[in-house]
């Protein structure tokens, strides 16, 4: 055991529906030494992430987290300590700390980045310079492949991914239209965001009609974070050959059982569509390309971003709450220790 | 108009759900006489298709058929009058011929198919070394993207396109799990098609359990013309990275109101599947390409068919209601003039 004392959030029990803050509690030990090779850091950011609510639920997953241990999630600490020549202490890295206050990064077994920060604020390496952005990134452009001139429809269009789905459209050619929870979320999404229109859903009893009207050449790739009623809705407004992309399914409170929802292989055949499940790590190797672009983007100003930080670890479970009331304004991060960059 | 009098069947009243008789109706005129570069064709047999539901129906469709309209459907036939010197009288063409006793090529216009009787028989021209048989390849080969070793699961597995798709995947190395709805058809699937196993979907209601039996390691493409119920339950079981063809909705018997089946994004986004439609016209391009591949591996004595042959055009709308009952036992055909082959 190491000197550090280390607070961290466990699982005590899994959800049957949306996340609780009962479902974790806050416990504190020592952070572990450092094995040969391996490397102590001190965490800074952690995130509460949408695709958390599967992480924890009874029905399986990519990624479970299992009661009794610590909660999974991306984050960025500074090395502490190191016992590997690669790394030297001061050095970010971004990998899955868990949600807690120092984590042991082996790098033969993890995946993990350096996070260098000359190319933007050191949060910005878990939402758009980091997973949100390679999740925008990888979904819309090796999955949903739109084509210059094209309409890319994007739910949670103003989330952290959502955000960079549009501008990366954006980017490519593509009009875009952006489904969001609030109208305030509708001037974020049409000013800071640039998309074409943006609709609040929670707004309208006539949605359908309203994605319509903002699509009148239809619709050729929708990125989906939420799934539900609207992708059903959606899939009847699929142009041709159009490509659906399953990101997330954040409008279905629980899974077990299924809940009902219509038909969907007589659009599915008819209009060629294509529907594609999409997880990011299956993308690991590649994260550098997406950096480079994104970076590059970046760096001349085409891309905004916007990130809620909650403050203290003990306030992680209430932050994974909050984003299914949609009261997050961007990436949802939670800061354990001082930020030594600002 | 030529000398040849000329019975059709027209589509008198659109489908709400399933075909009856009483939709159709046979009248008789003269066919038209060939216009400079036309042709006139005497048909020899027309056919019946599941897919025809779609084109008769109110529901939105890739092909749909107007009230007052010669019934479309596809067909072969004989050459018996050229106004174009690249069609000789006597020679053999397959093209949407309608169902009717005559039809008019033009080349310039519509899609057609040259028959070379040496190939194999002409009927099945219309089934396995024709539109069934391409359908069952590309939709297989280029959409399915089977691999050596995976598992291949097909429903209406007995079915003139089925049978050829549990046929190719078994030559590309697949293991093949059929549905079908009888126990003489499970016979025929697996003694006659070569499936590993064929299930009785109508003798079991353990459907998803007697799948999952027969599926040790899981199902790697689907290659669906049913869709409904056996689709939700086959998506719980497909393996990552999975791929569901959609070539067609036989199970379900109107769209409109469309009906409600289990939400399906979540095995999607968790498995990372790839559910996607499929309209052979789409490849009409490429159909040399199948035919190579496919009279290669029948000339070998690979592959197996069946088809039914109804008698006399008046036959057709019977024949077409028949096959949503499963009284057929392969292609079915109808023939509407004496096939000079044989």
């Amino acid at each position: 055991m190491s000197q550090y004392k280390n607070r961290r959030v466990i699982l005590i029990e899994r959800a049957k529906a949306l996340p609780k803050t009962e479902l974790f509690s806050v416990i504190e030990d020592h952070a572990p030494e450092p094995s040969s090779g391996e490397v102590l850091l001190q965490n800074i950011y952690v995130t509460a992430d949408p695709g958390m609510k599967g992480w924890i639920s009874n029905a399986k997953n990519y990624a479970s987290v299992e009661t009794g241990a610590t909660m999974s999630s991306f984050g960025v600490g500074i090395v502490i300590n190191s016992n590997n020549p690669n790394f030297v202490i001061g050095e970010f890295i971004a990998m899955n700390t868990g949600w807690q206050e120092y984590s042991i990064l082996n790098p033969e077994t993890s995946t993990y980045r350096k996070v260098n920060i000359d190319n933007g604020p050191l949060s910005a390496s878990l939402g758009l310079l980091g997973h949100s952005g390679f999740t925008a990134y990888f979904g819309l452009l090796h999955v949903g492949q739109p084509k210059s001139g094209e309409t890319v429809l994007v739910s949670t269009a103003g989330g952290s991914v959502g955000s960079a789905v549009g501008q990366f459209a954006k980017i490519k050619g593509c009009k875009t239209v952006g489904l969001t929870g609030s109208d305030e979320k509708v001037e974020l999404c049409v000013n800071e965001f640039g998309y074409d229109h943006a609709i609040n859903y929670k707004g309208t009893d006539q949605l359908i009609n309203e994605i319509a009207k903002c699509c009148p050449n239809g619709i050729d790739v929708y990125y989906d974070n939420v799934g539900g009623d609207i992708l059903d809705s959606v899939l009847s407004l699929m142009n041709q050959n159009g490509r659906v992309v399953i990101c997330g399914t954040a409008a279905t409170e629980g899974w077990n059982p299924p809940p009902k929802g219509l038909r969907f292989e007589r659009n599915v055949l008819v209009n060629r569509l294509r529907i594609q499940g999409f997880i990011l790590f299956d993308y690991r190797d590649k994260y550098e390309e997406a950096l480079k672009d994104i970076y590059d983007w970046y760096s001349k100003g085409m891309l905004n971003y916007r990130e809620d930080i909650a403050e203290g670890l003990e306030n992680a479970p209430q932050a994974l709450c909050n984003l299914y009331s949609g009261l997050n304004k961007g990436r949802q991060l939670i800061r354990v220790s001082k930020d030594p960059t600002i």
